[in-house]
C-alpha cells in the first residue's frame, strides 16, 4: 500500500501525533516514561549485563514497497531480536528512528504499529524511545534494541574451536526463495511448488522468527553463535575468521524445509540462494565435540530442532561441500551492501 | 568534499573495509570487541542506571552537503551526547549506522573516523557497533548513545512546578545565525557582524559542545531540564506541556553572545530566528525557587554560565516578553518534521 495518502487516508500532521500512535507500545515500561522524555532509563537487573545492536531496514533493500505495513514492523523489529538471541541475552527495549519521504497516512502508520505491537509481544520488549524525521530517499526503520544476560554468559561470535561441531537451527534458504516467489511468482511452477509451500517461503521472508527460545541451550552448550542474515556461506566464514578457524560443511546436511527441498530438487542452481541469499534469521552455534549431543537435546526441549551441518577445523577459510564431496564454487559469499 | 570519489581518491571496497576504518573507535571498550561481534556488550557500574537515546542525523535536514567530514562526524555525536547531558548522565558508548548513497572515498571515511575519534575523547565514549549499508537517498548517521547515571538521579522532563526559575547554559541562537550566514555570506555586513564573529556563529553551528560538565549541577538542584535542539521556544513548550506547567520568559534575558546581540541589534525580527531556529544544544533546566542562587553557583564551578530568563506558573503554554513586556508573536514554534 505504500506510504501513499489519499483524500480517504490523509497524512498524519506533526511529529507529536506520530509519537501518540506509537506511545501505547511503550505501555509497561516505566523508563520509557510514554516517550515523553528526551532520553528512556534501562535499569539493570542485578547479575546481568547489557546486550546491544542496530541494524536499520530500508524500502527497497530490506523490504520492498507493497510489503505489508505490519510486515514491515515485524521485520524491522525480528531482525535486530535475532541477533540477541544468538548471544543467549532476552530483549528488553528499542529505541525506532523512522524515517519518512513524506508524512505516511495515519492508516499505514496505525498498521505499522499493530504490527510492531504483535512482535514485541512475541519477543518480550518495549518500544522505549525513538525519533522520526522526513527526509528524501526510502522510508527507513533504525531500532538499536537492548536485552540482558546473566553477567560472563554472553555468546561470543569469536569462540569457536577447531573440533567444534557446526550447526544450525530451523531450516535455511526458505526466505530467499520466498523473497524470489515474490519478485518472480511464475518460479512456483518452474519448481512445483503446492499453494501451500509457496506460502511458506513467502511467509519465512515476511515474518523471521527469532529464535528466543535457543537462549538457554547456546547459554550452556555453545561454544560461538551468531544470527544467519546474510547467507549461511557468509556467516559462517565471519564466524570462522572471528574465531581463527576453518570450518567444513555439507549441503546435504544443512536443514531444509520440504518446499525448499522441493525447489533445489528442480533446480541445483538453487543452492547459490539457498546458501547465500540471506535473511534465514536462523541461529548458526558451534558445540564443543564432548557437548554436541546434549545442545540438540536442549534445544529440542525449547521445541526449536537444530541440526549438524559440518565441522569448525584449523586453518582458514570455508568449505560447502556438493552431494559428490566436491566443494561447492559459489559465486558470491554473500550480501555485501559496498 | 561530498562521498564523491575519483581517481586519486578511489571508493573504499567492501564492508569489512568500513570497518577497518571504524574499529579504531572501539578501542578502549572491552564490550565493543573491536567491532568483530554481532552485539556490543556493557557491564553497568554497580548504583546506575542506563540513559539511553537516538537522534539520526541525515544530509540536507541537519547538515549541510559541502560540511567538513570531521564537522559531520562531530555533530552526529554531538546532539546524542548533548541529551544525556541535560539527564545528567555521563555518555559510556554508542552504536552508528551509517547509511551511504555510494560507497564513500577512503579519504572522505578517514577524515569522518577522526571528526568521531575527537568528538568521543572530548566526550569520553566510544563506538561500541553499527551497521553500514549502501541505498539511495540522503547520508545519514543514526546514533544511539547509551550513558550512565546514579540510580534515580536521571533529571526528567516532565517534573518542573510552577514557581521554579527557568534557566538555560550558555547562549542561545548561535548556531541559527551561523546557518544562516553559511546559506547567505552576505548577512555578515548586514548585520555589521566582524570575521571572528561570523566565525564564531559559523563554529556554534558546526561544533555543538555538549554541557556535559553541567551533569552535578543538574542532578543537586534541577527539577526538570533538556537539551534545546529544536529552539528555546517549542523546547520549553515541550517541557511545560510535560510538565503541566506554563512558562514565562523574557527575551532580554535570554544570553546572546556578542556577535549574536549585534545581529539582533541590527535586526529586531532575528528574534524569531534565535527563539525558534534550533540546534543550540545548550541545556533548559528548572530549579525550585529555592535552589535559583545555588544552581548557577555550582554550574560556575564548572565553567559553564547559566542564566535565569523566567519562571514556571500554573496554566498551559509559553510567553516570550519582548523588551516592552508585550508577549512575541513567533510565526512558528520550532522545527517539526512533519
Amino acid at each position: 500500500m505504500g506510504l501513499m495518502t489519499n483524500e480517504r487516508d490523509p497524512a498524519i500532521r506533526g511529529e507529536a501525533a506520530i509519537i501518540r500512535v506509537l506511545a501505547p507500545l511503550a505501555q509497561g515500561f516505566a523508563g520509557a516514561f510514554g516517550l515523553q522524555d528526551d532520553c528512556a532509563l534501562i535499569t539493570p537487573t542485578p547479575g546481568t549485563e547489557l546486550v546491544l545492536k542496530t541494524d536499520p531496514v530500508a524500502e527497497g533493500v530490506h523490504f520492498l514497497p507493497d510489503d505489508a505495513p505490519e510486515d514491515i514492523a515485524w521485520k524491522a523489529l525480528a531482525v535486530n531480536v535475532s541477533d540477541l538471541a544468538a548471544k543467549a541475552a532476552r530483549p528488553l527495549g528499542y529505541l525506532m528512528a523512522l524515517s519518512f519521504p513524506e508524512a505516511p497516512s495515519a492508516a499505514w502508520l496505525s498498521r505499522f504499529a499493530a504490527g510492531l505491537a504483535e512482535a514485541q509481544a512475541c519477543f518480550g520488549c518495549h518500544l522505549i524511545g525513538g525519533d522520526t524525521d522526513r527526509r528524501p530517499g526510502p522510508l527507513t526503520i533504525a531500532i538499536s534494541i537492548v536485552g540482558e544476560v546473566e553477567r560472563g554468559r554472553m555468546v561470543r561470535r569469536g569462540a569457536a574451536r577447531a573440533g567444534d561441531a557446526v550447526l544450525v537451527s530451523g531450516t535455511l534458504g526458505d526466505a530467499a526463495l520466498g523473497l524470489a516467489l515474490r519478485k518472480d511468482p511464475a518460479l512456483a511452477a518452474a519448481w512445483g511448488l503446492s499453494p501451500a509451500e509457496v506460502e511458506h517461503l513467502r511467509r519465512r521472508y515476511a515474518r523471521p522468527e527469532p529464535r528466543l527460545a535457543l537462549a538457554g541451550a547456546l547459554r550452556d552448550h555453545a561454544s560461538a553463535a551468531m544470527d544467519i542474515s546474510d547467507g549461511l556461506a557468509k556467516d559462517l566464514a565471519r564466524l570462522g575468521a572471528a574465531s581463527g578457524c576453518a570450518a567444513r560443511v555439507r549441503l546435504a546436511d544443512v536443514p531444509l524445509s520440504p518446499a525448499a527441498a522441493k525447489a533445489l530438487a528442480a533446480d541445483p542452481s538453487l543452492a547459490q540462494r539457498i546458501l547465500a541469499g540471506g535473511d534465514d534469521y536462523e541461529i548458526l552455534a558451534t558445540v564443543p565435540a564432548a557437548r554436541a549431543p546434549a545442545f540438540p537435546a536442549a534445544a529440542a526441549t525449547s521445541g526449536i530442532a537444530v541440526a549438524q551441518i559440518g565441522l569448525m577445523e584449523a586453518g582458514t577459510g570455508i568449505v560447502i561441500e556438493d552431494r559428490s564431496g566436491q566443494p561447492l564454487a559459489l559465486d558470491c559469499t554473500g550480501w555485501d551492501h559496498f
